[in-house]
């Protein structure tokens, strides 16, 4: 059924003088005399409001002059085109059905204010045009990333929130506890701590299922307040056996460009909108639909670095650095010009179940990197030789009886498999040009803010 | 691209001596002797095995001879219409690619392992035939329920599972710190739980964005040991701005019949075999897609209830009674013999948000109950008179500050709006028979229980 203002403003010509057409929504602004009033409605299916005219002697005009932005109204009218508009349809009001205004503090009066003071109303700011924007193309990424898999034959799998493992052994963990002074919820002496990953799980599942994804929220702890943090956030975790590096990236990029295009097309008007606030963005990410990546090796991009290093902050271009964002804009934007997955970094500081390369001192893992962003998404190839992973544990003194159900999946009938993670509000931040992650997610939580 | 064992087996007749087909995946089934082996192998995208023939000198008898059950097989070979045999088609192999064997001490051995003991198991437990299955289904099943809300234009809301509310104010939270020994994570005095329930913030976005999902986490700390409770577990939360109580049963109804009746199609072989552990499922779901719902007002159950009332446990059936499931199910079962919703319970054991009817003592709230299980859908119109619902907040001795923030919801624009919850675990457990929650999730979660 047609009954939102998106489906009334794809196919205007369809609706010159359609009757007993009934709009629910909020009152984006209120115009006019006595006479005739204007009110635009936005409805939430888009950020275009429809513009719905009130005149004749049934209307009682002191009512409709009160009404106020944010007032929720229900409204009957006549669907009329109106081709020398700038809207292509208007609604001719011929009931005004139901209605309740706002309260005078409701704290969402113009369009003007500043990201920073929305913030501070989670519950509200998705009113507004721009956080509506971010929003909208935030669930319909959502829903592309499950319709991607789906058409995949991927599995969906909910890996456990609340786990005993903490997954890469680095990082600051949340600790859950309930408010009993008996024993602990989950036993004695066992830890209960909100999981960073869904990977370890994942590739429990993957092993059996073959083709897995989790798609659910992640924690952690750090205590840093940048514009790229946040608490709780939410990652895509696909894990594919039987699947090489090559394969994985492929996987990778494909989504990407298949759920950014998708998006796209649905969302004209919340791009356009966006593009105006962050001026190329509609260019960069078409850019991006139609650019093949590449695939650079570690050893080259430290040698691309190295030509020029004297341009970054951070200027001891070595084999074993770990690539900063500058480094990584530069190699993405300038020498390639494309988005690039490097391979084959230092396994120093990479996580301990990275395939190791026969070089002994490299693994099978890739970074995505895009221009604008750099790093989109990071994975693996999975070490599947028992012994080998095994040595790389106790290299790193991980706590092996925590994780030796993990370890044994390489015993179970363990050819290969990869996969690779993506922080779902950083692809809402590179798709909508957010600058704040805290504007990408409905409600964040970073450290001493956990508003509502 | 046709690369699974599923999409084999669902067009037979298209394979007759079709060629280099690879299959990947694990050995089920291992016998024959050293002429000639016959591997059943699964490949995760169905509880259906491909039988695969080995014979000829280019093989090592002796190497397939000694492949477990569980080791992971790449082979190639020549697919074949076998119309004579039980499975419509059949792999000859031309060559073993790559395998891995099991350890020794792979703990799944056959199939005939108690689901008790398999709960010990839950990293390797979906390679047996009766977790596949529920795993599959699982999956279907929260695929179909994003197609379902994406094909209605629900937008897909991500509520915070870190909260400062505590929901319906009732039941046990549970915690969430970190271990700094300075300042709270959060803030000083602020509280950080887990969230029982995505509602609350669900209900702010419909209020803006009209129709929107959760689809997340839930936690309870309840110290319960039944078959029916999970620390935690994934809720489907829709609200809708302008939904009155009636479309909103019709809505719970239409999707719960969609969704199953798209997963019946998608697994067919996967039912066959639930339905030999769990005799009538497939009938008594057919039986639900096709009964239409009825609608039974809370005093008209209770008379009916009353005139039977010495077949129940708790016997003392009134106005005021909180149906327990013997209840429900004698509604559904015996008396209306099809999926029914319970409406206008007595406010007093329902939550302060449902809207209060104009008789003072009941709420516009729905049980959506259907045969075999009883309670699959608790929902409601809320309250959304500002006076009224604070009324309630304060005979309730619910903390108000807390939930200012929701309350003013009411005073910005808030004509009318309603939603439910699904239990997702309770849905898989309806939909493939299953008795017992911890077998309906990957990973379970109850008290003294955080296996990996």
């Amino acid at each position: 059924m047609i009954d939102s203002i998106k489906a009334f403003l794809l196919k205007p010509v369809f609706y010159d003088n359609w009757s007993d057409v009934e709009v629910k929504g909020w009152i984006a602004s209120n115009r006019g005399n006595k006479k005739i009033r204007f009110l635009e409605i936005n409805d939430g299916s888009t950020i275009q409001n429809l513009q719905v005219v009130f005149k004749g002697s049934n209307f009682d005009f002191e009512l409709l002059d009160s009404l106020r932005p944010g007032a929720a109204v229900i409204i009957k009218g006549i669907l009329r085109a109106t081709p020398n508009s700038p809207q292509p349809i208007e609604l001719v009001a011929s009931e005004l059905v139901a209605y309740k205004n706002v309260a005078e503090d409701y704290p969402i009066q113009n369009q003007e204010i500043k990201l920073e003071t929305l913030r501070d109303l989670p519950h509200l700011r998705h009113r507004t045009t721009i956080l509506r924007a971010i929003m909208l193309i935030r669930s319909t990424l959502a829903h592309e990333v499950h319709k991607y898999f789906m058409n995949q034959e991927f599995h969906y799998l909910n890996s456990p929130i609340i786990t005993s493992n903490d997954g890469e052994g680095a990082g600051e963990t949340f600790n859950v506890s309930d408010s009993s002074n008996s024993e602990p919820f989950f036993g004695k002496n066992k830890k209960a701590t909100l999981g960073v990953t869904g990977q370890l799980h994942g590739e429990s599942y993957a092993l059996g299922m073959q083709k897995i994804y989790t798609f659910g929220p992640t924690f952690r702890a750090e205590r840093s307040n940048t514009k790229k943090h946040l608490a709780e956030f939410w990652m895509i975790e696909p894990e594919m056996a039987f699947y090489d590096l090559t394969k994985t990236i492929s996987l990778a990029d494909d989504m990407l460009k298949v759920i950014i295009r998708n998006t796209l097309a649905k969302h004209k008007s919340e791009f356009e909108y966006l593009n105006l606030v962050n001026q190329g963005l509609i260019e960069r990410l078409k850019s991006f639909i139609n650019s093949p990546i590449k695939i650079v090796d570690y050893t080259q991009a430290i040698d691309d670095l190295a030509k020029v290093k004297d341009i970054f902050e951070n200027q001891d271009i070595h084999y074993g650095l770990d690539l900063a964002t500058e480094h990584e804009k530069y190699l993405t934007e300038k020498v390639y010009s494309s988005p690039i997955a490097v391979i084959n970094f230092p396994k120093d500081f990479k996580a301990f179940y990275m395939k190791q390369n026969d070089d002994g001192k490299s693994v099978a893992a890739f970074d995505l990197l895009v221009p604008g962003i750099g790093e989109l998404i990071g994975g693996s190839q999975r070490e599947c030789d028992y012994q080998k992973i095994l040595t790389r544990v106790k290299e790193l003194n991980i706590d092996q009886a925590d994780l030796q159900w993990y370890l044994d999946l390489r015993r179970f009938g363990h050819i290969m498999s990869s996969g690779f993670g993506v922080g779902f509000e950083r692809l809402v931040m590179y798709v909508t040009g957010t600058e704040n992650i805290r504007d990408a997610i409905p409600y964040p939580r970073t450290t001493g803010n956990i508003r509502m």
